[in-house]
């Protein structure tokens, strides 16, 4: 596969699944309604095994333009290499929540309050706060990118469990910081997915809340590029 | 063990562990008695991971037709040992439902509702509608066949680890794709319990909802034959 | 270590961490009280992760006379070293009561229902019928045992991650097949405990229900060395 | 990074990570609210998992003074190296609390109660006795110890994963021993957050119970000096 491909299709199963679990969580009628914080987060952390285990051979399993830019800026990525990834990872994103639209057309169309079909596609503050919500997505992506860059392959290739330490990390900093603004930590993650309740013919929807949408995309950009600059000031 | 053996033993396994995990979440005065998703879906999981473990080494594990014919389209497996494998699938997954009904026969007799008893055995949609069940079932089979393909193993062997990557990809299935249908993504693990569902002589048993068992066979042998097909085109 | 002393150290901590979630989970006034299925079956998991990591060496982590048994009649343990072993887990599971009892003493004085507090230290069926009870642990041990005889080492040692499949089969016994007994599937497990529970000077206790201890004794032994023989047929 | 700069960093993780998760199940309006025991003990043993694997190779990652006292006895670390690593632990401690206030700012004001806002800094006992809750941190400490000192690397590194044994031993210590006092097992966890309570200016706090201050500090060394003490017995 080319670096596009595999990261087109390494972010539409990280979403397919990612976005999943939180439909199975909060919509209607599905068997896994009020599943809770413990059943998304660890839906998220596969979504992140299963997209990275595809995607690692052909494309390093970037999966998100916050790790492509500080991977970047870090030199460890030619710079003409940066669009051809972001392009990938948002189109991507955009048929993972296709997928997950089609899988529970039923229970979205089940679901009277349009901001919990919002809530399947992209993240939203519990409070509303420009700032802090900045902040909080810009420490989380920190720490998720800092530990990412930190993560050590091992002598002999695993195979596909080499892509259990970012999937554990995930996990952590979804049950950790992902209180206040539900860890986006990925601009495609949430735009790609934002755009696609836009565009999909969805019964009920609200509109696509985008006065909040530039926060999961600036803050991860902004956190990751300062882990890469922590880490090229330690190594 | 031949093939048959290991993939008859190794199925057994999976249905126990699999429908014993429902059975203790959904079943009347059960110590698990409403577990719900998280304790279901690593039910699955680990029940993925002890059939696997069984029998990886004489047959490879497939321990289900979906995956066998997605092997033998891509000319991994031989098209003679097709039928050897289904007809070993089919029939440890009644084997496994036989112990589970075993195991739990005083909470079968204790449980009033006959539509619960049966959701032990085989899988039923939240919201009934063919055209939505089978796409359900057809994208859940699909990603998780395609994930299966790209399962990379170590440069040495990790022993029964290997089983691990399959065991959470399939965790992830339960957790994202599962709400809409209860992911069946395996003809055998939802017709081999259905059949002991209408064999065995289970109290105040309803009939097994023949209406709805050709989707949980049909749409996994097509997502997962999809699955192949997209593999097959990128490598 | 001798094999003494490590079976019974390894059993001590597997007994500690074993009941310890049971005591977190079920008597007054802790921290984890109600935590459910979930954290109940992970925190046995663990215990056994962290009682064989200790063990596996220097006697090969029993920490089980159902599984030093089913070893024995398959040659893989000379029968003069039973002895040996079945009397450091059984003093090592006194051990761990013991500790739990020490660990969570206040909690114990604040829980006003004895069968609670004797939960903590042994089994008991949630449907009593010896027949049924006995059937369901002897599958339990015998689907347990018969995937442990199935665990490959790796190629290289993992270190103490090799540890890990007995923990995660452990793990997929309890949510699937300890629904109507509480999976002893370890008869040093339930009988150590038991005895402690007798002797030691507990507020307000009742019995340590002794017509139900032989069946946690004798069916987890039968279960073993059933999947013993299958092994043995099959290999 | 010099052994200064790697515990420090590696403790600032684990705080970040270990107190975040108590901060999104217990402060007002966030998404983990009420996510109980599995969620802040799977929490808990990812940042410890995030904490060693960005700590391994530069100094050991003990990322706890009583880790470190423990293996300064056992003449595994120089003692003229244990006032570095106690101070970055501190320090780390104190970072990681900053973070976590600064992530969860809105939340800690919208708490209204001052015991439940003291609480995602440091531990409390469930029911407080000095007697008692000393026994409990020794004890949990004692068994942490203990099966630390018995890890054994693999053959060959597995990298990130390496930090994988620790991490699931934290997660079994709060599953099974962390109901009467919230397992500290480390002094830096729990004072140096204490510290940072009692220096933040957060809205409607209470005072920083320094009364029970001293017993997740000393016992926590008490009891790895003691598993210091029989291990060394043993071997």
């Amino acid at each position: 596969m080319t670096p596009f491909v595999s990261e087109f299709i390494g972010t539409a199963v990280l979403l397919t699944l990612g976005d999943g679990v939180v439909a199975n969580v909060v919509l209607a009628k599905t068997k896994g309604f009020s599943g809770g914080l413990t059943a998304i987060t660890f839906g998220w952390s596969i979504a992140v095994f299963a997209g990275v285990l595809i995607a690692a051979k052909d494309s390093g399993a970037h999966l998100n333009p916050a790790v492509t830019l500080a991977l970047a800026a870090l030199h460890k990525l030619p710079w003409d290499q940066v669009p051809v990834y972001l392009a990938a990872q948002l189109l991507g994103a955009m048929a993972g929540a296709l997928l997950v639209w089609l899988s529970y057309k039923q229970h979205f169309d089940e679901t009277p309050d349009a901001t919990t079909q919002l809530a399947v596609f992209c993240t939203a503050p519990s409070i509303r706060n420009a700032t802090h919500n900045f902040i909080t997505e810009t420490i989380g992506t920190f720490i998720f990118m800092l530990a990412v860059l930190y993560i050590i392959p091992p002598s002999d290739s695993l195979g596909s469990l080499d892509a259990l330490p970012v999937a554990l990390i995930v996990l952590g900093i979804g049950l950790s910081l992902g209180g206040p603004t539900g860890y986006a930590i990925n601009p495609a993650r949430d735009l790609g997915p934002r755009i696609m309740h836009a565009i999909l013919p969805i019964k009920n929807k609200r509109d696509s809340d985008w006065a909040y949408s530039w926060i999961p995309v600036i803050a991860p950009i902004i956190g990751a590029l300062l882990a890469a600059y922590v880490y090229w000031l330690l190594h």
